[in-house]
């Protein structure tokens, strides 16, 4: 017996690293295993089997270890924010729809941006009223707002494992687009808020915190931007796909990771920067490798993203265990229950605020649009619904805030850290669940609904306007360009659009890459 | 200036993980560039050149550094073993012609476990008996013993940079198989004698490394056989690639991983494990997945593979720079000279020792195999050159063996580190230059090279013994069994791999997947 005891504690001391990591990838295999099984089941999905993989996971560690810990490996904030969110949201702008998301900016970046600020409003000032009546006292301004965003922002995951990009397009990309740039804002707001001084907060402040966010949001996205462009462009003129497809794979892989760093260097946002590196390496240095590669690249990403994504769900289950943090939180049984409810009921009522109104707003934007559906009352429910769940983000921003690398003291941050965890389980699992049903009650998919018939159909592609072009008369330019100014100004989206695509085939593809340009230089 | 000063403070204060991934991943992106270019170059190839750049690097970083440090990340063994190893040796499990390495499998094992045995013996008495007197002192028998060990770990990235699959078929499997048996014997041998009680050394001890040896390698081939079957069984009864490949590709790669971490769990030799896990996922499970699955899976394991390599050379480059350990050398310029000399004249020795007998045995074995060529001087002295260089895992066994973590405040473990650094330089940078000219000469390829020529003839598919059968009489078996023992005799290799082969169309391809079961089961 001693000498088995012996022998394991032999093992764990060398092998600090191998057990949690052996654990882990057996732990990720039974997962993924389970999820395919489960697969055409009606109710459940990924993410809520892994939630419940990994609180079993917990549940026996916390046996073994004799109520020592519950946790694999220790969960924090850097583990998230440096390796596992960077491939989630470099996939998502890869393997998003372009024309579609490019077609809905504008609503989405209203529900996405618009949406944010709304509801970080409404529920930092929810809890500020609330929480104190509830015996939680000792939070400071900055401690609430941190609470209000990390609340706004939403995990999308649960509802496009429903929706069919193929059925609704107009909805998907409208909820995946919001989706990714709900993230983004969230945590440029999260960082933004971090660094107001509380003492002052007035209007000018809140000026100064949007000031900010736009000058983040731009820089972001302009490095993005360029590091898609300059390995779109180094791709097409080394060639590397002449000696061997793994340069390629390799080069798109590291530039990838290489610009979400280089924006968490500079202090930007690494989330913007990443998605819209990935939508400009999808759009023009995809196009630029072999044929090998171009599968490769794609399954690459799409895998790195699965398991970032099923790694990051079973340790928020591990973390629904982690009961230094329960034994330290000294609410009672009632107002525990209190505060989470609360909580739930800023999350639905943040989220209504300005789901309907922004949708009204969309509406009244596109009317002119001829052909152009609106959003039906039941879409708005759709999309309301659909980022009522909370997620990783939200867990990751919390132990950001209110702990240091995983440890906190303080009984108010546990008791903080609970409620996310707590919120996060319920909202994931409950609402998750009913996601299925209530998609399936509102949108019966038969093949002949008319929604999805008049979405797919392509306004985009009847605009016809050419360019000014210096072969005609001046006469001629000025209707034409009188014309084009009123199309402007009636249907924006569109024209910008429709302006880019042309710009984009005459010179932007040419240079970078492109479907239009079949001849290849290699 | 002094805000500059902060700002870069703050800066490495905050991204103190940030930092280093970013520089890190920046220069492997240039590498991989400068790799592609120097592609058609007569001389260089992709390790020197990642060697260079680390080196310009790690100049570069000391300078900014002011002496302090010339690494990016500080190496360690663990990272080494844990997560850069790993992926290269799977690689050339996945990537190899199983049935040039099975064809060659008793001359590759000459090689590769007796070689090793030969060369530590060779080296270990040589630095027993001329360390001492260049003024090294205070080693003891397992110091020689690991150092011996450590030289006799040979690198053939270079040489098979050089030569060619298709021309040259049975010197490519040679030097491959070499190489990946070599790297395991080594690793296992090295922590073999790491167990040895030196102070009673003697033949029974020599038989209880050997039979260790026997053990640990039977063990862990056993182990990667067992994943690999698991892998193509579940691949072929769940049938993935049903819902998406993504989940295909996961589970191949996680199962990859876990193999070798089981394995080191079990104090077992991952790199064995790993590498037999590969070769079975390559012949069963790889024809389980869908198509663009196998692209896929293909390629991510030699990216995978690719990175790590130029990681490590770009670390070995870093080492050089290694200023601590340099102070801590107490050795004169001569000295040292004559150190790093004898090491190198050890190798070349001990390398000669075993290369040119067994070459020779080998051809003895193959003799009645008719039309099987033997191997030529010209063909012995390139297997002699290809395993000359030393490379990454000589490094992390001396960082194993002579630090803690990298650290060492002994003079003698520091001279050690240093030495095994410059012979891996010297060894690479030199022999690795002098490989491409030195084939060249020997094997100039014309396309009418008689060897080649001869090589590719596939004289195992000549084969066509039937095996034993029920439907004919007594003596036509008894006649065929005596035919099937004589065949066995003469050339034992073949008749093995042929009646593998049977077996593996009759039972387990049809059970693990393959091509010779076209019905698909999903």
């Amino acid at each position: 017996m001693a000498e088995i005891y012996d022998f394991a504690k032999n093992l764990v001391h060398e092998h600090a690293q191998v057990i949690p990591i052996s654990l882990f990838v057996a732990v990720l295999c039974i997962c993924l295993v389970i999820g395919h099984l489960l697969e055409e089941n009606r109710w459940l999905n990924e993410s809520i089997t892994a939630i419940f993989i990994g609180f079993l996971t917990g549940t026996i560690i916390l046996v073994v270890s004799k109520g020592k810990s519950s946790h694999i490996l220790t969960f924090n904030e850097e583990l998230f924010f440096i390796y596992l969110l960077p491939p989630i949201i470099f996939n998502a702008g890869f393997q998003v729809k372009k024309k579609q998301f490019f077609q809905n900016f504008l609503t989405i970046m209203l529900f996405g941006v618009i949406g944010v600020f709304v509801s970080t409003i409404i529920i930092t000032t929810g809890a500020w009223l609330l929480f104190p009546k509830l015996g939680i006292a000792g939070l400071n301004a900055r401690d609430y707002l941190a609470v209000g965003t990390i609340f706004s922002s939403t995990d999308t995951v649960c509802t496009l494992q429903v929706l069919h990009q193929d059925e609704t397009p107009l909805l998907y990309s409208l909820v995946f687009g919001e989706g990714v740039v709900n993230d983004a804002t969230s945590v440029v707001l999260f960082n933004a808020v971090q660094k107001i001084d509380v003492n002052k907060l007035n209007g000018r402040i809140g000026l100064h915190v949007i000031g900010d966010f736009l000058y983040l949001f731009s820089t972001s996205t302009a490095l993005g931007v360029a590091f898609g462009l300059v390995t779109a462009y180094s791709l097409k003129t080394l060639c590397f796909g002449r000696h061997s497809s793994v340069r390629e794979i390799s080069l798109t892989v590291l530039m990838a990771y290489l610009s979400y760093m280089v924006a968490e260097l500079l202090e930007l946002s690494g989330i913007l920067t990443v998605f819209f590196c990935g939508i400009l390496m999808s759009h023009y240095a995809w196009h630029n490798v072999t044929e090998s590669s171009r599968i490769t690249t794609r399954h690459v990403f799409a895998m790195m993203s699965f398991i970032a994504e099923t790694f990051i769900f079973l340790n928020v289950g591990m973390d629904a265990l982690d009961i230094e943090k329960w034994r330290l939180t000294k609410l009672s049984f009632g107002a525990s229950m209190g505060i989470y409810s609360m909580t739930l009921l800023l999350i639905l009522l943040g989220r209504a605020a300005f789901v309907f109104p922004l949708s009204a707003f969309s509406n009244y934007m596109n009317r002119r649009a001829a052909g152009r559906c609106s959003l039906s009352i039941k879409q708005q429910v759709i999309i309301w619904w659909a980022g009522l769940m909370r997620g990783a983000v939200s867990i990751a921003l919390a132990f950001k805030q209110f702990t240091n690398s995983g440890v906190t003291l303080d009984p108010i941050n546990a008791m903080l850290i609970t409620n996310t965890i707590i919120v996060v389980l319920f909202s994931t699992v409950v609402f998750g669940f009913l996601t299925k049903p209530l998609i399936n009650y509102l949108l019966p998919h038969d093949g002949t609904n008319p929604i999805s018939r008049k979405e797919s159909k392509d306004v985009g592609e009847d605009l016809n306007l050419p360019l000014l072009s210096f072969d005609e008369t001046a006469a001629t330019n000025i209707n034409r360009a009188k014309d084009n100014l009123s199309m402007l100004m009636e249907s924006p989206v569109y024209t910008i659009h429709f302006y880019w695509r042309r710009f984009d085939d005459a010179y932007m593809r040419p240079l970078f890459g492109g479907p239009v340009s079949n001849q290849s230089t290699c």
